[in-house]
């Protein structure tokens, strides 16, 4: 029995709307499972609100989240396939048990056309692209689908969630600094903007909470932060926290409570789907080659122990691999320091699938900022640091510490 | 610069004993070590008391702790090698670096005669025993062994810790219940008594620490645990937290926090030292296996989240494989389940050196102990079950939250 | 366009019956799958019959095999479920993909009962068993089977082929010894003969080849080969050579080729299908580890040499593992010695699918072993020892010296 | 006892020289070994020469080979280390057991300045190098260097043998197409000439055996085929087939002996010693992956069994790790296809020793060119490609298929 929760949030009421950026393997997986889990056709594993427990009690009777019936789906993809067309083509759910049953609903989730500029992700190209000649008209392009959506659906709020491909990689600049400079770059067409950041831009000024579950920058500069603030929107990122990383920040811990030395640690990866294509381009991969590598030096802090950890060498591949599609593994070796100076290896095989690592994060992601929102948290939300690769506005990678952040919030947003 | 530290805490002044029951390969790698370290030549790599911090600061100078400086060592074994011997022969160190060059030092220590039964060792045999006719006789030789040391080292303190074999498996008895049953069970023979119970007993009864790096029973009984709290000391146990277990402890709260659920986890473990061998005996490994098995059950908790952690398979297997001698290989595969069901698989494969690992467990246990003892800390020190496969008188198998519970002890002494 | 052959090889007219002892994951797997070939849903990898060369033709040009399209099937089985059924049951093949295309005519293939013993497969229990008191009745009611079903299906010719669990370990006895030793223990009820040497003496009485694709003694002993002789019929076994072992037998050969040294080979299995719990039963797995062990000192010659291969750990173990099923992982670790005697280490983790893999040899053996006897070959096949693990009547295990030895056969036999 | 061997090759006699290019690890632990062989110190394992057998007979036996004892050691590096130093930077053999037993004999191995042009290879450089203004100059101060060392150690017969880098990657241009051309590029100081080519020229025109350790071109030219033949010189080539390859050549026949298909073939390796560094350029690996890659294709002939192999997709990578030294670490993941199509993985992680790998191929290629010299046999010796990476002259890569090869020019060659 769910019982009273703190007066001050805003009761979850209404329809909620999900906007993916993106309609992939992660979106659909995401979107088709929540409607499994609805008709009571799978259970949603691996997601805290709907699963897990603070102090012994379920979270989602903690705090007032939106139900899973309440949630309803829209997305932007530079491919014209709906959900349906898009689960079936990623292959990452059985057929015949987890996307036939569910095929009415998939079908009527069709993309808006996308704000997409090849010159960001090279590797993909589309059709259903929104025709607009400049940025600025892009962003308002956005907006517009994000209020027709909303009416259309009858919404009382709204979330957006980046779900779609690593962008080449880009440097904080000028134009990222303040919002008047963003703006100004928006209206010169400044090649800095790239299409999330119209994305991120379109959802604050609409004032709907927007998350970034790809290392791009998006929301990770001055601008956006200043925007978030002003509209009292709730933001988060960024690069979802699955496979390799997730056991990284595990594994590292162990390491430093231990006082274990780290001589080096190799984390190559094969994968197949979208993504691994994307990240086959260099200037895909750098950007998220940036995400992955600092998760290490941020737990084991070299500066504080400098003999345990002044000079490991830390490398990550990843490699676009079509037999595997989403089923991305994850290889690591890890040469590890004990004893009077003793090598010793750990190796780790991640057969993992990345999209079903990915999909209970965006709904956990989707209902905590709803939560968050409502409760009044606005800016850099880094309590749900727990669920992503390089957290913003915060150095804390270390995931059993991410997680007692995210408790500490939910007991205060409980009273 | 060490600072003041709390008044109620006796000081760690003169020599601190510490006696090993067993001069094999654990042993001699930790005595080794701590002489290295001493004279400048190695790093206590792995060791908490030597290079952790808490709150920015070395534990060391948080707490009194004893120096290495302070440290005496003697041991027993039915080998009669001495510790120089014991280095050579168990392969653990690099002869010409790590053992030659503090030969002089380790050839000093020779093992006392054992108090040794093969009845519950099946797989050793020696020749340096004690020929006493009976268990009370054994115990009363093992005192006078501990009292005998102590003033031939004018030792100030002691500490003995078991670095010994695993015994057969043995169920607690009416014998074990209370200390007058023990008692009378010690003076009538009774085969519920191992070894391992005479140098806890005798330990105890000189006020001596005693810990117990094996999974026998030794003090996990309410008997020694009335004469700990009878006689003021504390106790530790059981069985050194080291590869295989030490990963679990990290990996399983990886998936609780995350909710990902759990179908089978199966540990396989090669190794080739005196440990392997005994553990080949099958009553030997029934005691090992009962420390190994529990550890995911009480993290994942089953009877809170059935849904994911009711029905897992959990497989830990031993095996002898004399090629690799001390080079501990630990396999785990690891079945893990995600969003709507989907199977994943983590497998891990730590290549690892059983000694290595546990030498530093043994110095901050000896470390910590005397600490505990001198700051009137009596009975089962639970806050030490961050070094434990099977921590006595607490379930928390979570290496995080045992460390947790180590950092606040030491605040607490702290002041 | 397929070639005249030998004049003195029997045509393949006609139908030839496949009759399996055992319809469990790997009798329906074969079943299923040639049905699924012959629709033209599948395509019959690892079977070199069906896509296999030697000398640049295919095998099926090269000598006069029984077609696809000539084949029909029966079974015993102690369990009732039909083909459709057991494929369903075990897991192996997907639902919709390749069992409910070809529903019909799995259903079609309905077990005869069985001539069950638990006494030899304990783990076991069925209901669908032939009630008779004798083993003499026993294997005169599995005669009249053969009988039955050869006339009930029109069938030109037979092939008996094992495909059921691991009986427990038995040792050659005087029983095994003649013919007439054998079929005097047969009329005393002998414990010495089990349910599988009933299956190979009524195939071999009616004329019929059988082939062991079990560990289990069976043929292979004197009293069959003598009856195989008598009879004119060809024999051939024992098990399969699937995962592990048939990895092992090339990477064996490899060491040897370039003279590199072999200290330990540790090999474990998890799997959960019924032969995973059927091994589960020491005395079965008695029988499959003498089976698997003999491989390396066969392709190794320890004798020839001494320093290299004369005293190595080798060990192979076998879990029951409920999560997997059918997907059976075999793990490896192999150490080897290089030059001047430095270790090196090889692992193998392979995923692999036991009854995928087996299925093939099955086809492959049916297919062989008709030929062989409408070539006038009769006895043991050493020829085909390329399929078996413990190949009966030869000591070669090296995969690659196995398949020359086929190749030349089929050569021979093209004259 | 040696039995006589064939009147037409010329007997063993007298002293063989060995020059390698390059005194790095590879070369250092070839140099070593031998003398640690020679002093009864160590076995020449992984050596065909010293332990193989054909037809049950030592190779050695078979075929008049030059002994170990008549061996002499020069070499030629752009590091002025000598062989003592040599070895113990690159820190392949124990210090205290392999090296400094033999360090006399190691320490008189000094090294001629080398040929060295960093142009070729880019991420080392050196201080003894040869200060020539040419690549003719070069070429003869080479020839000089050659004839030097036979006549200040009275060699009867010189093999000189390439243990040194990688090169950038050259295409074969018009200068290497005859020898006239390689002459006239030679005194035009072409950039198609590498230093590695000075060295085979000059051994060639010096009437001495060349061998190519590396992936170079080399003599894998028209040019210096002519040139071999013209003198009257065997010559082999190219790149050591040491630790993922070797063990590539032996899993890719068992699969297609089968009849699996193969769906994708990932190989990673981290290494860290010189060799790795040298690979790290992109221009010098892709010489080195043209090697690697060939190697399935040529065995599985995708042309012949397009449904199985007709579309694998397959990858190497090299990472230079430096925490590993020359203990090199390759792991592959398999992606292979089974009966109506089923996928499975079979993993492999080889903890090698690059040097300890490669150092028996260069005695046996340094004694069998020497034995095909002395039989006559002049140019590419295909029969030594059970030695090489990419092997000159032929496309045989499997590896039991060049052993055949190997020991049917043996049985050749006693006659």
């Amino acid at each position: 029995m769910r019982e009273t929760f703190l007066e001050t949030i805003v009761p979850a009421t209404g329809k909620l709307g999900v906007l993916t950026v993106g309609l992939g393997a992660v979106a659909s997986t995401f979107i088709a499972g929540v409607e499994l889990v609805r008709q009571g056709l799978a259970q949603p594993i691996g997601s805290l609100t709907q699963l897990g427990t603070v102090d012994g009690a379920r979270i989602r009777d903690l705090v007032p989240l939106a139900d899973l019936d309440q949630l309803v789906f829209g997305a932007w993809d530079p491919f014209p396939d709906n959900a349906y067309e898009a689960a079936l083509r990623c292959g990452v759910l059985d057929r015949y048990v987890h996307i036939e049953p569910i095929a009415a609903a998939l079908k009527e989730i069709e993309p808006m056309p996308a704000a997409f500029d090849q010159a960001y992700v090279r590797r993909l190209d589309g059709t259903n692209v929104k025709s607009k000649a400049t940025k600025r008209e892009l962003a308002e392009a956005i907006r517009a689908d994000i209020r027709g959506f909303k009416a259309a659906n009858a919404c009382d709020r709204l979330v957006v969630i980046w779900c779609a491909s690593t962008e080449v990689y880009l440097e904080p600049s000028p134009a990222h600094e303040s919002l008047k400079a963003f703006e100004a770059a928006l209206d010169a067409d400044d090649q800095n903007i790239p299409p999330s950041m119209l994305y991120a831009y379109a959802a604050l000024k609409e004032g709907v909470p927007f998350l970034n579950g790809a290392p791009n920058l998006t929301t990770d500069v001055p601008a956006m932060v200043e925007l978030a603030h002003i509209n009292q929107v709730p933001i988060g990122g960024k690069d979802f926290k699955t496979g390799q990383t997730l056991v990284k920040t595990a594994l590292a811990p162990m390491l430093k409570t231990r006082m274990l030395g780290l001589a080096g640690w190799y984390s190559t990866n094969i994968l197949g789907n979208r993504d691994g294509e994307v990240l086959d381009d260099p200037d895909s991969f750098r950007t998220k080659e940036r995400s992955k590598l600092g998760v290490l030096e941020h737990i084991l802090e070299p500066e504080r122990h400098p003999e345990l950890y002044g000079d490991f060498h830390h490398q990550v591949r990843i490699n676009y691999y079509p037999p595997r599609g989403d089923q991305k593994e994850g290889w690591d070796n890890i040469d590890i320091v004990g004893w009077l100076g003793y090598p010793m290896q750990i190796k780790v095989d991640f057969l993992c699938r990345d999209s079903i690592l990915a999909a209970p994060l965006v709904l956990d992601l989707v209902l905590f900022t709803d939560l968050a929102q409502r409760a009044g948290r606005t800016g850099v939300q880094d309590w749900l640091s727990f669920y992503f690769k390089d957290p913003q506005a915060t150095s804390e990678h270390d995931l059993f510490a991410q997680r007692a952040t995210l408790e500490n919030t939910l007991r205060g947003l409980r009273g």
